[in-house]
């Protein structure tokens, strides 16, 4: 069953996801190229993901503050290998004055405001917060520093779809600095542990994650670690990256520091980030033909009420759907009660489903009568009739319920999805079939990684763990079992 | 009295504040012109305001959205006076894309990747709102429609301040539609009654408020109201405006509606912001020559606690001092015990006396055997011995009290630094000595206004009221009183 407009899955899953963005009014395109609006009820999703993170992101004692936007071009240079990942698709602001076009009827770029330097809008921050840092950082005392920002970021992509990839997004990149290796290493998996039980518990996706491969790092990183989630479609998203940027970036932008022993060090640097993309991840997990599924702890409106009434009834009914929403307002945030006289309870149930509202309560004069609430639960659609007296417990019960179900779910998805192969025709026949995510033996060299993405457009996605045995690919010896999947 | 490296006002009001911003570690100049760092204790001052204000916000019935940071430039010519206003000192984007130096050391632009339009970064975001708030509203019931955005924002500056003016600022806008003319201007003032008494209840700032002059108001308003405050230097803060949009834009961009009557219509717009100027205003109103003064409100620390020991005590006071915090966290956030141990009490003293903190605590043995507890209000500097049993009420009494005394003081600074006066050369010499708000009568006309600025740097700030006598200028008859001060 599907809602009108929304393309079933079994039809086009790219297309589902399209209608979903649309209908669910998450996003949509504007008219600037691969920018997106994020729409009022996808943003509330947005400032319900950054609470949750911000009060994590601050329990590790990290402090929120604020970068400049634009980023001087020479700063691209001064780390090697950082020039060649970022200094790329980037939006360059070259002039700072526009002028009376001269008929008076526009405005035209001032070709005498030309900036001497170009700056670069931050496609990530590190360079412009580095250069701070080392005018910061002095003594072993300063240390660990550590800085979260929540910013939008720009990268102009070719090809883009709304929260997966936008010319400009809305993310969290959080840096430190540390005075030892061990301590830096630590912490790039703790900022890793972070996100892992941030999907878990908030987001309710199960994930994947480790360390990445040299061809997939962040660059400019010793060492990066992904988050992987799987869709629906058997492709692989990564929301969230920790990156060990060992000495690197310190030694690039002459960060030092005078430790216990007087001796002046290079410090230890990572850095993190999650996104946007989040929200395209939550869409393509949980959600189904009838439209979005949001796990209740981001849900901007957690449970709908829909008074179902005839022009008699109708004041008895909205006034106890109004009693009932006071009720639950004391209990529990994001509670709507949809009266508007316009619209037919049948067209509310499919708006709120394709919005993906945890909830949806009916209220009819003969519920009234009968002292009853029917409750509907949009992750599994089943109906139950609830006493009065005892609707602010089962809601609380089920919102619970249908928040660990998604997780329980998306941890079955992620399990029925992994497949053990130890030849590479098996590789190749599951990623033209079902996909998912492979765990295969892979020696470690480019060339045979390059082949797997050419033939399958799978890339490695994380290492798994050590295993004897062959390369999938080449059929020499190799001692890591990695995971492989078609990604976003 | 001045704290070490804060100029004392007297010698250098503009030195004095340029101090506190770097003392109290609010921001610093970055290596891009104009653009500022806003470091973690500022940027805690600012999500403060921001979570006061975001309650406010969206309890006028607003939502937050996010839209792009990028306008293409064709969209500055739609509506014709706001060309004249923002079509000006802006960033503008012109290429796409970076390549690598022919000596592979460095980054070029890519002159290859040229745009086809040019996109400014948002110097404000009308445009690129209603352009999309054209397809989203089609009938009288999609309205009133009401967006908030948080975002960052560009204007090319050619002499910056930190928070009073810089090329990069953090602010809020408001945007919203209306079905008739008397609806959107009962907004336009609500916005300004919601600014007003945001000032008052968190920023503990009294202000003045009204409509602007024709020269002084929004580039494509028909009204502007302002809020104004007073600086301690006798200058004016402006840091809110609400402007009534008229149907200016809904004509520019095309935004109609389908009326109850069925007939199609323009609506009625406004829009209002207010920024991180407002950090500038807080610091300029409230502090003084030991450094920054924080209305507990916004302050990211309301009280720190400083322990006071020889190597003998140490371990008791500390001791003491950690269960003190504790008591004192159950009933207020921001509670900071500083155990540093390579930092002298007297340095912690000056350290959080610069800083602002409302209430600070001090703990030795001798007040331990005494049950007693020392505490200093930042505002007056008084210090007071309280039983142990009674420091958690007693913190948030004077919490309250600090909030208001600021609040007093600044209603105090504003009625002693308003005159009213009746004559040029008054009005003249006021402003070559104390300055201040001066109320005096306009006729309204364009000369008189540039005249008194040219003379006096002065400006309107905001209309005051109706009242009959001769403009202070030119001596032709005058029916209006008008608040006239320099402004920042």
């Amino acid at each position: 069953m599907s809602n009108k407009g929304i393309t079933p899955r079994s039809e086009s899953f790219s297309k589902w996801y399209l209608d979903i963005v649309e209908k669910a009014q998450l996003a949509e395109n504007s008219s600037v190229r691969g920018c997106m609006f994020i729409k009022p009820y996808g943003y509330a999703i947005w400032e319900n993901m950054q609470r949750e993170l911000d009060k994590r992101i601050k329990a590790t004692g990290a402090k929120n503050a604020y970068f400049p936007l634009f980023i001087p071009k020479s700063f691209f240079s001064k780390e090697a290998s950082h020039i060649k990942g970022f200094a790329k698709e980037c939006a360059i602001v070259t002039h700072y004055r526009l002028k009376e076009s001269e008929d008076g009827k526009g405005v035209v770029v001032d070709s005498d405001a030309k900036l001497e330097e170009e700056l670069i809008v931050r496609p990530t921050s590190e360079t412009i917060m580095y250069d701070t840092f080392s005018r910061w950082i002095s003594s072993w005392r300063d240390l660990p520093l550590k800085i979260n920002q929540w910013a939008n970021i720009v990268r102009w992509e070719k090809r883009t779809r709304p929260f997966l990839r936008t010319t400009e997004f809305l993310w969290q990149e959080g840096h430190t600095v540390h005075a030892t290796k061990e301590e830096s290493e630590r912490e790039v998996l703790r900022a890793l542990d972070m996100y892992v039980q941030f999907a878990k518990e908030v987001l309710a996706l199960d994930v994947y994650t480790g360390r990445k491969s040299e061809s997939e790092k962040f660059a400019g990183a010793i060492n990066t670690y992904g988050v992987e989630a799987l869709m629906q479609d058997g492709k692989a998203l990564q929301f969230g990256t920790s990156h060990d940027l060992g000495q690197n970036f310190a030694k690039a932008f002459g960060i030092s520091f005078t430790d216990k022993d007087g001796e002046s060090k290079y410090p230890w640097q990572t850095s993190r980030g999650v996104s946007t993309r989040m929200i395209g991840a939550i869409v393509m997990s949980h959600s189904d033909d009838l439209g979005l599924v949001l796990p209740p702890r981001i849900a901007p409106i957690k449970v709908v009420i829909i008074p179902i009434y005839t022009d008699d009834t109708k004041e008895e009914v909205i006034k106890y759907c109004q009693e009932v929403t006071e009720d639950l307002e004391k209990l529990v945030d994001g509670i709507e009660l949809d009266s508007r006289d316009f619209q037919s309870p049948g067209f509310k149930f499919n708006e709120w489903e394709k919005k993906g509202v945890p909830i949806r309560i009916e209220i009819g004069k003969r519920d009234i009568d009968q002292g009853k609430i029917i409750l509907v639960r949009r992750d599994t659609s089943e109906k139950e009739s609830v006493d009065k007296e005892e609707i602010g417990s089962r809601v609380l019960a089920i919102l619970e319920d249908i928040q660990n179900n998604l997780l329980n779910k998306s941890s079955e998805i992620l399990k029925l999805g992994t497949h053990t192969v130890e030849s590479y025709d098996e590789f190749k026949t599951l990623l033209k079939g079902k996909k998912g995510f492979i765990k295969a033996l892979w020696c470690g060299s480019v060339e045979c990684e390059e082949g797997i993405k050419y033939d399958s457009k799978a890339t490695t996605r994380c290492y798994f763990g050590e295993k004897d045995g062959k390369c999938i690919y080449c059929g020499k010896q190799a001692h890591e079992e990695w995971v492989f999947a078609i990604p976003y």
